[in-house]
């Protein structure tokens, strides 16, 4: 029964999906008599905790009622008063809790508050399931760098184009509806100059359903060799666009780009490029959770060798093209042996329509 | 109730694997009160067929009772006598078979036989299972060519191989072994010059719980450049081995080859290589009715590019290894506009162990 509801609570936390970061997913439900009387989600970045929402919507009173929520409920003042202390005031009797706050710092004190008042608490409830979606909060609140996803499509031979460069479209339309579906979910899109010179894309998130919130974007240029007449500076968007380049950038560039209002981050040369750790540690500084790395086969080397990527999601096409000279989704100089490959750990594999998407995290 | 004993003739069809080429797997049952009393498939190339098997093998006086059997009976006079005129003779009141012999010159005949003897027969039962593990059967049957199954393993960014040249092993035991089972279930395995050149393979079956049936190599060498002590030339194995060539390939060469008890096929050249239209032909002539691709990227390109793969078979081990130089599982010059890729359709996803496995059917 604890099962029932907190899978509701987690529904109820998806629906705060794009609007959070770097905030968690969280729902909560109330429940009295077996019936569900207050409900609950985190809906936006600083806006009130889902426990506070599920106790301002109740329909009855919560007196002895039993409280569900994704994550451990906080025990200090952020920007809003602990949600521990309003469950103890609310006379709530018993608190079921999914995930325990995974920042070591935190973790418990929510639920010495409450036990300490004398209500039962259960943690642990479909936990699995909590982690999963909130891969992004654990990896921020716990290194305070972002969640790296680095996405790619090809052909079922390993093809991101054909030998002459036809790129439009590998995938279906379904796998690419997803990739905004991503766009909307992190915090920030990464692309590198090479995608910026092939293809211009504007890097916005366009979805049917919801109005897409568009992801900062982030452009990996070691030489700042952007046109200043890009997409990605003259589009609609309250996304800012990032310009991540180094000393070997021209400071004439430069000075044009401040005047189209875009943030330059510089960081020291590594191997001649961009050093994507550096880089990570200044993102997080800045509140950005997630990164998805859309790259060419390039950037996409780079940001695995680095060893910033944290999870792989590769869509395949059922289709094949050949090419000894066709570019493939991870390029760069390689790594030499198999011995020492990058090996992808909980893979899962799904379908979008004719589609196989396989999702797996750096292990 | 008829589709559980047809579910055991399918599983007694499957016994015959690797032995039946180039005739059907067929398994057949005989029921009667609702109990097993016959048994029956097909065991090896030019053996008794199932029904007869089954009818052989019975523990009781099979008079009115029901024969399953997967495909329909036969009528002619081949190796064996016609298996409907069997069945009228030991006095079956009823058959239900599962696919009707796909050959348009037969189909039906046996049917006849049965329905003009009084014996009520049903067909379709569990069809979609039966001509799926018999597709080799219903294209050898249908156009006197082998049904080719192209197999590849790659890495989950595409590559066949480290920039560098390493490639053992891409994927895993459990695929590796599954490459074992393909190669006993086959008439024929086929690789290119390039192969045998730098990997220097036996192409043999090696299983571990059944003494594998080797297949007929056949190594596709458009100018002869096989080195005499080639493995494929030195191993204990009853299956012959066929290089394939044509007019580039220097006499002497041949002369040599021919010393070593090879057989040579001589092909016309299409596009400057062996024409591998021509060469199905000629191998369903000499009664292949399938063959498994494991080439490199040369000959896999020229293997689909040539039309002749009816399905492929793509392992990808969840691990990347980058590389612009890497080779990938289909290489050539490649197919210039992603309208024209070939296309892949009833695409199965399976796992092997932590490897994915791919199969679809070329459109």
């Amino acid at each position: 029964m604890d099962e029932k509801y907190m899978e509701r609570a987690i529904e109820l936390a998806q629906k705060g999906v794009g609007y959070t970061n770097p905030n968690p997913l969280v729902g909560a439900v109330i429940v009295k008599d077996n019936r569900i009387i207050g409900e609950g989600y985190h809906m936006s970045y600083g806006g009130p905790h889902a426990e506070v929402n599920a106790l301002n919507n109740a329909i009855e009173p919560v007196e002895d009622a039993t409280l569900y929520v994704t994550l451990e409920p906080c025990s200090h003042y952020g920007k809003t008063p602990p949600c521990a202390k309003a469950i103890v005031e609310h006379k709530i009797k018993r608190v079921v809790i999914g995930m325990i706050d995974p920042n070591p710092l935190v973790a418990g004190n929510g639920i010495k508050i409450l036990e300490d008042n004398g209500i039962e608490v259960i943690t642990g409830v479909l936990e699995n399931e909590i982690k999963s979606f909130s891969e992004i909060f654990i990896k921020y609140i716990t290194t305070k760098k972002p969640f790296c996803i680095l996405k790619t499509a090809m052909t079922l031979d390993g093809k991101i184009s054909t030998a002459s460069g036809d790129y439009k479209w590998i995938s279906n339309e379904a796998s690419r509806k997803y990739v905004h579906r991503l766009r909307h979910r992190v915090s920030a899109i990464m692309v590198g100059i090479g995608t910026i010179l092939n293809d211009d894309p504007r890097l916005t998130t366009r979805l049917d359903d919801i109005e897409g919130k568009d992801p900062v974007r982030i452009i990996i240029d070691t030489s700042c060799r952007i046109p200043l007449d890009s997409k990605v500076f003259n589009i609609n968007s309250n996304a800012k666009t990032i310009i991540v380049t180094t000393k070997k950038a021209p400071s004439e560039k430069i000075s044009q780009l401040m005047e189209k209002n875009v943030e330059i981050i510089m960081t020291p040369l590594k191997e001649d490029k961009v050093d994507m750790e550096c880089l990570m540690e200044r993102l997080g500084q800045e509140k950005i959770d997630s990164v998805l790395i859309e790259g060419g086969s390039t950037l996409n080397y780079s940001a695995l060798k680095s060893g910033i990527v944290d999870k792989v999601i590769s869509v395949i096409a059922p289709k094949i093209i050949g090419g000894a000279n066709a570019k493939t989704p991870v390029g760069g100089e390689g790594i030499q042996l198999l011995n020492d490959a990058i090996q992808l750990k909980n893979i899962k594999v799904s379908h979008l329509e004719e589609d196989i998407m396989i999702e797996g995290y750096v292990k």
